[in-house]
């Protein structure tokens, strides 16, 4: 199976390194809005200009579309399904009715897969919420993140007047973990769900209190939880907060019986080291199952709600039902 | 969809149970070997003979086959087969591929999609580690079992000389899943990964030390284990252990990264009030999928790795898109 990159970030180099761990798998090249010859990958795979993409199209059997949701993946994926079975990572919630419509024509249109949505949250945590609740009808949903760092909350930060630099780490309260775990069923709050860590590099001479009181009340990102601010030194930040590490919870809890007289809880976590390798990880094996679906003549957008398990994995059936049922 | 149930056991009451929570499922009756007007149903559904089944085959969509694994679904899955969808539970591993033959066959032969190995374990379980599997290439797997009542393990205790009734509960020693859960990749004994506690009502005059000795010592069943053994009287064994709660944890700990250099750590975990009604709720869910598959024209033996699982829910692709990913 012939994989391809378009985009060179921490996923297209989590990408890259999660081929190297697949045998079934090579990685043609790497493709780049920027100059190839100023990319340097971490195997040695050729880089190329993202305009010569479409004269590769033979050589490519699925392309791994590494772009930002907010203004790259709603025009990448839709145009490149046109020329290629595609996966990527979409992950506004909100508009993932209206990229999924727009991606399946063109997959359709060209009888390519496109695997939209993929990772871990949307994807792996999607999985067991859809499994959770066709099990457990008559039932409730949590999910907790981290603890990891945002993105989106540490771009914050910085953006804040006096900051240097910054990393945001979100916490999944314990107490609220443990409720939901032992079958209470509570209802949470927002601030009874998450807690936010932050790690401040100040300018010289800057506002501390001034800052701290900036980022707590910031609405949306932090106004609405119970914010820690510590301010340290770039030294300190580089060393201890390098790091892209989270994870998170699903859980579902119902009942069953008659008289509604049994409780179960269904818990799923994860504790990643490297968001964007995970990320990367899971992307890589619905790579596999999009070949895969497009090879038995399937084509259009599809989610990790369409995919037979089977269709992830590099075993025969017949080795799955022996060694994994 | 309109189910029927073969076998009015704990299962099977678990399935006309949980067919009341989906509204999208009627239950047509329940088969049994008895006589079926000694046989009164939790909900007045109605009884017959299991000799007239195949009469009604335009009046069932699906067939639940809630027989034991050692003697029943080995006939029954692929006989019924021949004229229904049908669900079981097969949970001997060693014989899924011998079963998988048989039963693939008969329904092939009959366009009907037979599911066989639907449960927790195998079956949320097995889904676990395939999805693991397929992410973390490079890793370990790890299964526990409890707290929860072993029924294999109960019989043992009661067929004990002196031991009028017994039940016996598997439990996962804890600092066992904290290395797991830690990531330190721990090698485990069978001893070092789950303790086992008796509880035994003796008959009167009965040598507690045999007793205590005897099952300590049991091959397979106890010899392995660390067994704790307790003596009570019958009023306390019905009063305190009257439940059959299970569940257990899947774990997969692997590396990623160019120099394996970030762990990442995915856990399932199930609490379980009642192991025949969760057991019922998974198999009633892929029911829904049995059907689904056969409507679109597929036919054969499938198990939990090869439905997709969009199949499984009541809501439609659009609502799942919007509400589960």
């Amino acid at each position: 199976m012939r994989l391809a990159i378009l985009g060179y970030g921490n996923l297209g180099k989590g990408i890259e390194a999660a081929i190297s761990q697949n045998a079934d798998m090579e990685l043609v090249g790497v493709f780049t809005r920027r100059d190839p010859d100023t990319v340097k990958t971490l195997t040695g795979a050729k880089t190329y200009h993202v305009d010569t993409i479409t004269s590769m199209q033979d050589q490519i059997d699925v392309l791994m579309i590494c772009g930002g949701s907010a203004t790259d993946l709603p025009k990448q994926t839709p145009e490149y399904a046109k020329y290629f079975n595609v996966v990527d990572s979409f992950d506004t919630h909100a508009k993932i009715p209206e990229h999924f419509a727009n991606v399946d024509a063109a997959a359709k249109s060209n009888n390519h897969v496109a695997m939209i949505s993929v990772g871990w949250d949307p994807g792996m945590f999607s999985l067991n919420r859809l499994y959770a609740n066709a099990i457990l009808p008559d039932g409730s949903d949590y999910t907790f993140w981290g603890k990891g760092v945002s993105q989106g909350h540490s771009d914050a930060i910085r953006r804040v007047k006096g900051v240097k630099d910054g990393k945001q780490y979100t916490i999944p309260v314990e107490s609220a973990l443990e409720a939901v775990r032992n079958g209470e069923n509570p209802e949470l709050t927002t601030r009874q769900k998450h807690t936010r860590e932050c790690f401040v590099v100040p300018e010289e001479g800057a506002d501390l209190a001034q800052i701290e009181k900036e980022i707590k009340e910031m609405p949306n990102y932090f106004s609405d939880y119970d914010t820690t601010v510590h301010f340290i030194t770039q030294e300190e930040l580089d060393r201890d907060h390098a790091g892209i590490p989270h994870g998170g919870f699903v859980f579902r809890t119902g009942k069953t019986g008659l008289h509604k007289e049994n409780n179960h809880v269904i818990e799923y976590r994860l504790k990643l080291d490297s968001n964007p390798e995970f990320t990367a990880s899971v992307l890589v094996a619905y790579a596999r199952a999009a070949f895969r679906m497009q090879q038995e003549g399937m084509s259009g957008c599809k989610t990790v709600f369409d995919v037979p398990p089977a269709y992830l994995s590099p075993l025969s059936a017949e080795e799955m039902r022996a060694h994994l049922l």
